[in-house]
């Protein structure tokens, strides 16, 4: 018998790294799915690849390219500056973000959905995270049960009786939960990012927003973040 | 005061351009919205640049390059033949005929979406339709619908209360309404093309289903079809 297939969505940042080990264990056969979106901080997409090539569960990984800079709008595809230094002020705020990507996460499901409908995948994983700051509208569960809902009417697979499942298994965890999952699956965070403005040279600014929360939670386990900071 | 703006998918058939018709009637000032998709019929991005050209309603086209050959599965999309002269036997089947393109709409959708929130946009028009054959799950009202709903907890638009609505003003029409309408509307059927499968002179081959339909709507209505057949 043949494993059963899952699609997972992976940027080659922590916590898709995470979601791609969680899949793994699982016992799914994966089709890692990552995008080329004219995103700031590319360096995203050879982690990815790395993060695929040396996982033995992924029997493809499919690098699509888009151009979400055709929509603009967000400091991570447009002209428009990342903030630095800023988490400790705006962690608690409602405002959105403008490294917010309007409509990225519907976006990425809605080829992850056709890529499942292809493939034969019922499943699809995201690492979509409620915790933290954030407030990007498309990472939360209400919004995440309406795309599963609208996905199983949209397929041919759904029309079959076979229901596409959205799976976000972080969407509660703290980052460092999320960090102390990962290690007891043997990831190596050294092979991811999460910077939003790395510099050329691949390390990451630990003053963005990504960069804070992640240096924080690597604290709060009172280990060392393998990764270089400038 | 300004004119509401809206977001149209035109991909340069005959449906769509009779949506930006509509719309344009309507009043909006339109974002006119185009995929490059790697489509094998692509003489219809020329189609819509023309027709997006001529709308004095439309103050913005913008053709978004995305790779759906990566998602393959599909007729339009991949190396599977086009059925030719199959539409009599297939019309009151249920099956859903290769031409589908897996997440097609939901992608294009979810593109919209991204565009409407950038430029503030709440309302999306899209040429879907479930009269004549078709059986794409993805043209169905409750689809629609459904995606709807997924659109306002995706956004920062909804968010805020302000609702996005999908609007697929000839979901209910025959094929021979939406050309009579679209007459009345005063559009120039030449400037559009139907055919999965056009010759490299750009001519219909009038033997796919989507050719048929087409062809006998005209034929309903005792018009001349004005662009060349094979």
């Amino acid at each position: 018998m043949t494993n059963k297939k899952a699609v997972v969505l992976l940027s080659g940042g922590l916590d898709s790294a995470t979601v791609l080990a969680i899949v793994s264990s699982a016992g799914f056969d994966i089709c890692a799915l990552s995008f080329d979106y004219g995103q700031r901080h590319s360096i995203e997409l050879e982690k990815a690849r790395m993060l695929a090539k040396k996982n033995k569960s992924v029997i493809e990984h499919r690098i699509i390219k888009l151009d979400l800079r055709a929509i603009g709008g967000s400091a991570l595809t447009a002209d428009i500056d990342v903030p630095k230094d800023k988490y400790a002020e705006v962690r608690g705020s409602t405002d959105i973000p403008v490294t917010y990507v309007p409509a990225r996460n519907t976006i990425f499901l809605s080829f992850a959905l056709g890529v499942a409908e292809v493939i034969g995948a019922l499943d699809i994983f995201i690492g979509a995270n409620v915790v933290d700051y954030s407030n990007y509208p498309d990472c939360r569960p209400e919004y995440l049960e309406a795309f599963e809902r609208m996905a199983r009417l949209a397929t041919a697979a759904g029309i079959k009786g076979h229901n596409i499942k959205i799976h976000a298994p972080l969407l509660a965890l703290s980052k460092d939960s999320i960090i102390k999952k990962g290690l007891e699956l043997g990831i190596d965070y050294s092979e991811t990012i999460s910077c939003y403005s790395p510099a050329t040279s691949g390390a990451s600014c630990g003053k963005c927003d990504a960069c804070a929360i992640r240096k924080a939670a690597f604290e709060k386990l009172n280990l060392e973040d393998p990764i270089a900071y400038d």
